[in-house]
């Protein structure tokens, strides 16, 4: 080994001497420095020499085996593909299903429901403050007649679907479930994800409604109910994508999610529940930005690195437990308005890298979407650009076909390394909730959005289109219409339906809810009873807000 | 390392037991056998087990270092990106001179001439027999005013062009020359490439002219011609890329390309020259196909088998010779004309390849390329992707990140066995005229073609909007289209050429030129005095005619 060791060594410098030495005097390289977004330096030259201190079993090992490094599952993509997932929703339940039942019958395999914001922070479609925003940025439900219609002739049984939603989880899925059981399908054979990552909103993206104290008791609660009755489902989805987007490098985002995850799983064993009972049904949202090879190195480490905490640190005990499973979206802060074709380039090579990667499901970016909604055309795209990475490229053929390869597994093993050092400083908070209260997270992401942006100023960074290679009168797309009609039918639909309900049943049911949320009892039977009770989404959110109180941001984020 | 190789064995098969045996259990596989779309079987996870034969010295080494494999240059493109070269002609030169022009304003960085079939087969644009074929696949040139005015503005001196022609290669050399020689260039200055791979038109494209031996010795007289006067110029580029677009596997890609390459140096070597005097402008050209980690591991295989034969059997001394340098295409074959934006997926990706796999030049193919000519927003997002790919990938930055990976290298390792064995049964055949001459390429690719087909047909092979995910009722790109008037101003215009021509002169060139064809004296000066003395192509052409004959393809290929 040392043998070995010495002659790469010795190899290496005679190279460098006779080869590089000449060739660097007749051309310099573009850069004086090459180093990825998260500012690990990139070597010229990787060999086995940069391999050497990893240990092939301990660091690389077997697919579906601890580290799980190589994937979660021993057949990765030989058994099954990977869940296409494209997230959609736009107006109101009918124009939503419509668009549904076109890219499942496209092929697409899962569900992941767009909310438009007054259904993300709680309000009815009909609420006087959010007029003009119902059904723009994904589809209103207010209530279960919206979630019935949403998921009309789309069997609940057999479709995964992700509730794509945060602060207002725990009603959607309320909804999901009394509508499941209207049609006779048990609770327990649900699958799918509800996104419930409370923290991350305060982190990165802004769509709270409760403090974070009260918010990570909903969030644990949904994750507590579910491993007792939905054992299918995902009850979070702990997100980087959105830490991604606000300008996080890679390593921050493993960093960041990792310890939201982590701080969701001490909050949970707080309660009282033993780890290896909730802890596999955890999954992960992650973001497949530009830089193929760091990306492809991301997932890696972020597997490896959750594995060794949820077994070393935590000391859970199952392997399930210590997987991580994760749902994956092209970056969307990377595409252009500018020559909008090109964002059909950037979306192929992410999604390579996120298959590359080992994730157990993709949704690629419609080339419209840095402008508007997706329009039907530009969706289909998005869906046919999985389809011909899974069925033409052959790289769903082997598990982990990166692995051993130099770059790779040094970047693999930089990224944890770094994704580390964030990790000790969050401990140093007393963990996710008391760095995020110190604004830890949201500093460290501002100081890299900047350097980015400077980046991009200075043309070090180069975006094709944008800073260069510009000057293409290329008409982008037409943004997709909402037809304002649709609002106005919604806000008449939700004062139909709470005209026509029995409204003595939905105000026990709500005050039966606003009784226990001052206790420590799980609130999710009682949202559910609730919405059975035909209570609206803006009114159970009203209880909560009343008991709870509402979040405002601190001045300085 | 034997201690390693048994506790890597151990390991293997305690997984196989444990993990893999329950896990195809509960989940087959989607597959019962996985392979390349060279019938090399895909394991479902390659290990350091796999490598273990590989020595990472011998077979890997240094880039810029003998066997090449991890490419030609020690610092690759972190010294200078691969020239983006996009195969481009239509109409008469003006019309292309424009295209030329924006495309070089858009930063593309190298011209490849596309011309029209009349001057690929050797007619001027007004012989009868082609009417209704001037300008329609590219750029019609007959005479030297047409190839002054394809160049206007542009400086022959500094942009690397590529004359993407054969069997009328040595003419359009000549008329480049000229053009520059009439602006003061320097022959020696002259950078760039012509095809001239006539044997390869043989074995799968078909414009040929002459019988396969005068061919070749034209192609000869080229490469010994530039070896003296033009020693940047490419006087070759031998191409795999028409035998893989006629249906070769990747792995008869390679064979047959270096089996030509072998051909021609025999060829040269023969006439008396050294190799070492003309191997290190030899050029060549692959296809980049849809078969991700296939493509890498075959750019890297064809370069080491390439530097080993040159070497260690043909006896090169100079390492310049022992290198395979290449330009790329990506695959026009796997383009559809159902949902053709699919296209920018499929580029994207195989554009990734090759530049993974160490490309000197690419051409990424538009969207439209399978229907029609590219139009010029189509020609521009091909541009445009291969800017992304170089600069917001960071892809760029290291040199052969795929080394090491333990599929790569033990995918390089097979199609580089596997090509050789194909080059045995070549050197059966006497050397690669002689096996063309017995039909054995054809032959092969034939059949890799029917069975690739079958696959199609029996949708074991899935091609996106063809055989399924069919039935959008997306509307094609709009044919662009080429102007009937171009035509007849093109034929207007070589009438007039020959009538303001001084006749004798010209008549006095082509005699000169039909009397050294009939001895062994290099064609080339005499092609070049002819176009000076206001020959055409077409004159030319016939005037070898008349001594060489034409070939017509036996029937049974």
């Amino acid at each position: 080994m040392d043998a070995g060791k010495e002659s790469l060594e010795t190899a290496r410098k005679a190279w460098e001497e006779q080869k590089l030495k000449p060739a660097l005097e007749r051309l310099p390289e573009r850069r004086d420095r090459f180093e990825t977004g998260s500012g690990i330096p990139v070597k010229r030259l990787y060999t086995p020499e940069d391999t050497a201190d990893i240990d092939p079993d301990a660091d690389i090992g077997m697919p579906g085996e601890y580290p799980f490094t190589r994937g979660i599952r021993p057949t990765m993509y030989r058994g099954r593909l990977w869940t296409m997932r494209q997230y959609a929703g736009f107006g109101s339940a009918e124009e939503t299903n419509a668009r549904y039942r076109y890219l499942l019958s496209q092929g697409q395999t899962g569900l992941s429901v767009a909310f438009d914001l007054p259904t993300q922070i709680g309000y009815d479609s009909d609420h006087p403050m959010v007029a003009g925003e119902v059904g723009r940025t994904g589809v209103a439900i207010s209530t279960i007649d919206d979630m019935r219609t949403l998921f009309d002739e789309i069997p609940q049984e057999s479709v995964s679907t992700s509730l794509t939603i945060n602060a207002t989880a725990t009603v959607l899925v309320a909804l999901y479930a009394a509508v499941a059981e209207e049609r006779g399908v048990p609770l327990e054979r649900l699958a799918g994800t509800v996104q419930n990552d409370i923290l991350k909103e305060y982190i990165a993206r802004g769509t709270f409604i409760y403090p974070p104290g009260p918010s990570l008791r909903l969030a644990t609660d949904l994750i507590r109910f579910c491993a007792g009755s939905m054992p299918k489902w995902n009850p979070i989805s702990i997100s980087g994508y959105h830490i991604r987007e606000a300008g996080a490098t890679a390593v921050q985002e493993v960093a960041f999610t990792l310890a939201n995850g982590l701080g969701y799983v001490k909050a949970v064993t707080d309660a009282g529940m033993d780890v290896d009972a909730f802890a596999p049904q955890l999954s992960f949202f992650f973001n497949a930005h530009n830089q193929f090879f760091e990306e492809v190195a991301k997932f890696r480490a972020a597997r490896r690195l959750w594995a060794r905490l949820m077994r070393e640190r935590v000391g859970a005990k199952n392997p399930r437990s210590w997987q991580l499973r994760f749902h994956t979206q092209t970056g969307g802060s990377t595409l252009t308005a500018q020559q909008p074709e090109n964002n059909v380039v950037r979306v192929a090579l992410q999604a390579l890298a996120a298959v590359c990667g080992g994730t157990q499901s993709l949704h690629t970016n419609s080339l419209d979407e840095a402008l508007a909604l997706p329009s039907e055309s530009a969706a289909t795209l998005a869906l046919r650009t999985q389809q011909v990475i899974a069925h033409e490229t052959g790289v769903a053929d082997t598990v982990d076909p990166f692995a051993g390869s130099y770059f790779v597994e040094a970047l693999t093993g930089e990224i944890e390394e770094a994704a580390k050092a964030h990790l000790e400083r969050i401990d140093g908070y007393g963990g996710a909730l008391g760095a995020i209260e110190a604004g830890y997270p949201q500093e460290e992401i501002s100081r890299s959005a900047y350097a980015c942006q400077m980046a991009v100023e200075r043309e070090e960074q180069v975006i094709v289109g944008v800073n260069r290679f510009t000057g293409d009168d290329e008409e982008g797309p037409a943004p997709f219409p909402i037809d304002p009609a649709i609002e106005a039918r919604q806000v008449e639909r939700v004062r139909a339906f709470r005209k026509a309900r029995d409204g003595r049943a939905a105000a026990r049911a709500l005050e039966a809810l606003e009784t226990a949320a001052r206790t420590q009892d799980n609130l999710i039977p009682l949202i559910i009873d609730a919405v059975r009770g035909r209570a609206t989404l803006g009114e159970i959110c009203d209880t909560l807000r009343g008991v709870f109180g509402e979040y405002r941001r601190p001045e300085r984020f």
